[in-house]
C-alpha cells in the first residue's frame, strides 16, 4: 500500500507511548483543575465541542454523570453565536474541547459563558490557542501535532485528559488507567483483525455502529471516521434508540458493529443483539470474546468500563484506515477537508 | 396506490385541524403548567425522550435556551436506567416526552428524578400513560390516536405543545402561532412538489438533511421517517458539524436536503450551502423561495423562525410517505418496527 494513510498510520500507532505521558505528565495539570473545580463546586456542566471533539464530549458527559452525579447539558454552539443567547450561567462550568482551539463558534461559546458568570474550561491539543487563552482554566491534552486530517491520537489525548480530570474531582487516584498504555499496546495490535474486517466491508454501501453507555462516544467516533475517510455511509445508534425505527433500515446488506465492553452498558445490549441477528444482520463485536460466535475485534478483558473507550476506538481506527486504502483513499487527505474547521 | 401508506398520509393531513385544536383546547394547560413552573423557578432543564420525540427534545432545547435563557440538558435515559445512577437534580426541571408515555426507561428517568427532588414533568399523546402518572406535571399533545407506526402527528402536536409551555412561561401570549393552523394548510398541500422530490430520490443510496439552529431538529426528525420508511441510509447533520468531517461522504450521488426557514439559522447555513454546490451536491431547499435558483419544497413567508419546525416537517412527511409508496415499501408497517418501543 505504499505511503497512503502513512501519517494516520504512524499517530494511530503512537498512541499507547502517547497514553503514557499523559499519565506521566498529564496527572498534575489534571489534579490541578480538579482540585480548583471541586473548591468552587459548579451546580452543572455545559459541554461545547464540534465532530469528533464532540464525542469527547459526550464520552465526558457519561463521566461527569456517573462519576460525580453532576447535571451535564451538551451545547449547541449556535445558540451563542447564530442567536447571540446570553443564559443564565452562575455556577455552571462551561467547557469546551477542541483539538485546536481555533474555532470562532467555540470561542463566542466561552466569551459568552464568561461574561453570563460561568466558570470556564478549554481543553484543547494547542496550549496557545485563542480558546486556552480566553478560558479561566485549560489543559493541553498533550498528543503532540497532528499531522493527519482525521482525528485519531488527538482523540483519545481528550478522553484520557477528560476522564484524570473527573476521577481526580470525583477524589479518585486514577489508579484503574495505570494499565491503559499496555492494553491500548495490545488493542494496537489488532491491524490485522482489523484488517479482515476491513476487507469484508470493502464493497458496503452503508454501515452501522452501535453501543449503550460509555462505549456510545465510540460507535458515534467511528462512524464519524468512516464517513471522513472511506466515504461509506455511516449511523451511528445507541442500541436503544436502534429500535425506535432505524432498524427497519436494516437488513442483510448493512453490517452492524456493536461496542460492547465489560460492563452495564454492553448487558443492556444483549436484547439489541439478539433483534439484529434474528433479522439475519451480521454483527462484528469490539469488545472481549463471550461465550458467542460473535466475531469481531477482540479486546483484553479486564478494562473498566469507563476506561475502554481510551482503547477500543484504536481498533476501530485501524478498520477505518485498512478500510480507506483497500477502496483507494489516502485517509491522510479525505476529499473536502483541512484540518481545522472554522464554523461561526 | 390502492391503499398504501393510507394511514399515515390521513394523519399527515389531519395536523393543520388538529394544530387548531391545540390552540383551542391546549393553551389553558399549558398556561397552568408554565404559570407553575415559573413561580419555582427552575435553575435548568433536563430533557428526556426517545426517537421521534427526542427531536421534539431537542427543538425544545432551543427554545427554552433562546426563549427563557435556561441551561438544558438532554438526559441519556441509560444513564438512570442502566447505570442506576442518581445525579443531584434539586432546582431541576426533568421533562419526558413521548407519544405512548410507557418506555420503561423514560418511566425509570422521572422516578429518579423526583427521588432526586427535581420537578417532573410529562408531555405526552396519552393521558392516562404510567408517565404521566408518575410526573408531578403533565400534558397531553391532544394528537388523537396515532395509528400508522411512523409518528407524524404526534411529533407536530409535541412541538407545538412544547412551544406553548415555553413561550407561555417566558411570558407571552402565543399571537404568533394563530397563524400555524393555515400555514400548516398550505404547507399539506405541497404533497406534489414532495412527489417530484420522492421520485427524484427513488433510486438514492443515500440522502442527507442538514440545518442550524431551530430548524436542525427538523433535519433530524426527516432523516429518522427516511429510515423507517423508505429504508435508505439517511443523516442528519448540522450544517456547522458537517463541516467537521461528513462532507468527505458527499458527492455528486449523494442529495442533501436543507431545511431554512427565515431566520438567523438560515443565514448561518449560507456558506453551508455554498460548499455542497461547490462540490457539485444538489441541494434542496425547504423553506420560502429566495432568489436563486435552488429548488425543493416552497413553504410560505412570514413564519416566525421557532414555528417553522411546526410546519416545514409535514412538506418532509409528505417527501417520505411519497418515497415509501415509490420504493413499494408501506409506510404504514415498515418492517421490524412496531408502534411502541420498550427499552430499559
Amino acid at each position: 500500500m505504499g505511503d497512503t494513510g502513512a501519517q494516520m498510520a504512524a499517530e494511530i500507532a503512537e498512541q499507547p507511548v502517547m497514553l503514557e505521558r499523559i499519565l506521566t505528565d498529564g496527572q498534575g495539570p489534571a489534579r490541578d483543575a480538579a482540585r480548583l473545580l471541586a473548591a468552587r463546586s459548579p451546580r452543572m456542566v455545559l459541554l461545547a465541542a464540534r465532530g469528533t471533539s464532540d464525542h469527547a464530549a459526550l464520552y465526558a458527559k457519561y463521566c461527569i454523570e456517573l462519576m460525580l452525579g453532576l447535571p451535564v447539558g451538551l451545547v449547541s454552539p449556535s445558540v451563542f453565536s447564530v442567536y447571540d443567547s446570553s443564559p443564565a450561567l452562575d455556577g455552571a462550568l462551561v467547557v469546551a474541547i477542541s483539538q485546536s482551539g481555533g474555532s470562532p463558534d467555540l470561542h463566542r461559546t466561552i466569551e459568552v459563558a464568561r461574561s453570563a458568570g460561568a466558570m470556564t474550561l478549554a481543553v484543547t491539543n494547542t496550549p496557545q490557542s485563542p480558546l486556552n487563552t480566553i478560558s479561566e482554566l485549560s489543559l493541553d491534552v498533550m498528543a503532540g501535532p497532528e499531522l493527519a486530517v482525521a482525528a485519531t491520537k488527538s482523540y483519545t489525548a481528550e478522553l484520557l485528559t477528560l476522564y484524570l480530570l473527573i476521577d481526580a474531582w470525583a477524589g479518585g487516584d486514577a489508579a484503574e488507567a495505570v494499565s491503559l498504555p499496555e492494553t491500548a499496546a495490545r488493542v494496537t495490535g489488532l491491524r490485522s483483525q482489523a484488517q479482515h474486517w476491513a476487507e469484508r466491508y470493502r464493497y458496503s454501501q452503508r454501515i452501522v455502529t452501535t453501543a449503550r453507555g460509555y462505549a456510545y462516544p465510540t460507535a458515534r467516533e467511528a462512524a464519524l471516521k468512516l464517513m471522513e475517510c472511506t466515504y461509506v455511509g455511516a449511523h451511528a445508534f445507541s442500541g436503544a434508540d436502534l429500535l425506535h425505527g432505524p432498524l427497519a433500515m436494516l437488513a442483510a446488506d448493512t453490517p452492524v458493529i456493536a461496542v460492547m465492553p465489560e460492563g452495564r452498558g454492553t448487558d443492556a445490549m444483549q436484547p439489541v443483539i439478539q433483534r439484529l441477528t434474528d433479522r439475519g444482520v451480521e454483527v462484528a463485536v469490539v469488545g472481549p470474546s463471550r461465550n458467542s460466535d460473535t466475531p469481531g475485534l477482540t479486546t483484553p478483558r479486564g478494562t473498566p468500563e469507563p476506561l475502554a473507550p481510551i482503547v477500543d476506538i484504536i481498533g476501530l481506527q485501524w478498520l477505518v484506515h485498512a478500510m480507506a486504502v483497500a477502496r483507494g483513499i489516502d485517509p491522510d487527505s479525505p476529499r473536502g477537508l483541512t484540518k481545522e474547521t472554522h464554523t461561526s
